[in-house]
């Protein structure tokens, strides 16, 4: 799975040799599901996510007792604009509270025994102000590409991904709208907490560097370049990387669906293997997840990023794992079915 | 917190006595919130719910470590009018397979750690059919309302009540419409899985019913002995001898909601220490929940009762609780604040 760090070339072609659902295993997850003592459909999107988790980790039963996280950490250049409430400098003295385990994210983990790495990506290094230019150069986006395939476990049940990187709702905002189409002030929201004439100006940097960067009909990787930023490449990566070790992800936010977004750009079913934690309270989140047809396990009004809306639907998903998995049939029971 | 089997009063005179919320640790929880190191409300639903278990824990920080499980179960006379998909004896057979640890809520328990007490009712001896008469006596009712008070643990964190009963949607249905009005279709749903004829047939006899036993304006405890059933009175129970306790309650499905109505109907704050677990499928339930003004923490299409919904919202309950009392502060973590 190493990639050549000067290419986007080699992730196109990686993106064509990407696995397909195990129908043997989602087979067996339709056979086993109605033998359950339940009332059929009673455990509603539990039953879904079950028979999801056999079909992307090609196994029945499904397991969940290797759950991971992944933060990816990237600065951005475009902060220089004033799109974030917060100094850039937070993006770095959050990695330490990561690594402190002062977080939410880390108290997240705790309540479901996830394991939780966090991978900082050149953060002395911001990338460009993509208002003025490119985020990133097609090297610089494959670097951080491969470091999000290279951070994955391979033998874990299920993947949740995340991001810090105060300045980074900006990039979200612009990558949608230039996937997407429609208006910047419908992608753009609070981030960390601009209003006003603030995020008024964020608006308009979305908008402008839109305009720039899709002149020339540009894939999915190439506006992940262009306006994306090290942890969205990261997390793309993280997500192919996954497909091709069947590892079912989850993913977070508005951010990690933005970069899970420049991926479907290029091929459309490369999220088949990935959930919609939850949908945030950044207003875009919602528009976006409707666009990629993902329908979010939880909608809790949160928007902190960090993998905290993946790793509480991560909980979500082992309960629906260790039901399927776990409960006993009416035979084995001894439970009177609908039908006797 | 014994009660007198014989009547109904001894219960109107505790609901008399529920203390209020604890204004201190309310302030606590108000105090560290904006100190954690995220942006302020980032967390979004998570925040309330730390502040909520505060408040009626009525201590600070608030704590999640002794999740407790409540199921209780009844049979319903009302089943001889074909209001369910399944015999009345699934009751009987899933209480075995709730001890065996085989039905879902075993399964989610074990995903949370919480622990489980199923309390069976008087199973052999259904509740009368309320299409023709009181389901209950009024000394049947207090008996079974003193079982649930009797079934807390006054020690925990957090109490999940749950139930089963072959008949006892219908049961809810023609509480909730006998306390809020309404039509009886727009109460009654398929429950463990009736459509058709049998769901207009259910339909009718929760409207014929409610007319019945509404002539002569009941309180919600005597609606709740007239239209209920054992387990509803016992959860009704529940929930007040956890309020007595400072035990913060999370209601499941719409069975729950219903008992939880029928106190509320007879004092308007008793119920300002639960929440809604999760909205279920059962069409009358988000009906219920609206007019009770409680919003549901998870809306994943379930509707199976036996606590599920509630067991899977207490994980997010923990979650909120470890967020608030494990972060650092931005002065722990040296991490700027939106105002440095």
């Amino acid at each position: 799975m190493q990639i050549s760090p000067d290419t986007l070339t080699a992730i196109r072609e990686m993106l064509d040799t990407i696995p397909g659902p195990d129908e043997s295993a989602a087979a067996a997850a339709d056979n086993r599901e109605p033998q359950l003592t339940k009332p059929p459909g009673a455990l509603g999107r539990l039953e879904k996510i079950a028979r999801w988790a056999a079909t992307w980790q090609g196994r029945h039963p499904p397991t969940a007792s290797n759950i991971t996280v992944r933060i990816f950490a990237g600065n951005h250049g475009v902060t220089a604009r004033g799109v974030s409430a917060f100094p850039a400098e937070v993006t770095h003295q959050m990695v330490g509270n990561f690594a402190a385990g002062g977080a939410a994210i880390n108290q997240l983990c705790r309540t479901i025994g996830a394991h939780l790495d966090v991978i900082a990506l050149d953060l002395d290094i911001p990338t460009g102000d993509f208002s003025a230019g490119p985020a990133m150069s097609d090297a610089e986006t494959a670097e951080a590409f491969s470091s999000g395939m290279a951070a994955i476990d391979p033998a874990a049940d299920l993947l949740c991904i995340g991001e810090m990187g105060i300045g980074n709702t900006t990039s979200a905002a612009a990558l949608a709208m230039a996937i997407h189409g429609g208006d910047a002030v419908d992608w753009t929201g609070p981030g960390t907490g601009v209003s006003g004439d603030a995020l008024k100006n964020k608006a308009k940097v979305v908008a402008e560097a839109v305009i720039i960067h899709t002149r020339d009909n540009p894939d999915g990787l190439a506006l992940l370049a262009r306006l994306g930023g090290r942890e969205l490449a990261a997390m793309a990566g993280a997500i192919l990387a996954a497909r091709l070790n069947r590892v079912p992800v989850v993913l977070d936010g508005y951010v990690a669906t933005a970069a899970a977004a420049a991926l479907k750009a290029v091929r459309e079913d490369v999220l088949d293997h990935c959930v919609a934690g939850h949908v945030s309270q950044e207003p875009g989140h919602r528009r976006l997840l409707d666009k990629l047809s993902l329908e979010p396990i939880l909608d809790l009004g949160m928007r902190l990023g960090e993998g905290s809306g993946a790793a509480l639907a991560a909980g979500v998903v082992r309960a629906a794992v260790q039901c399927h998995g776990g409960m006993a049939t009416f035979a084995e029971a001894g439970v009177s079915d609908k039908d006797d």
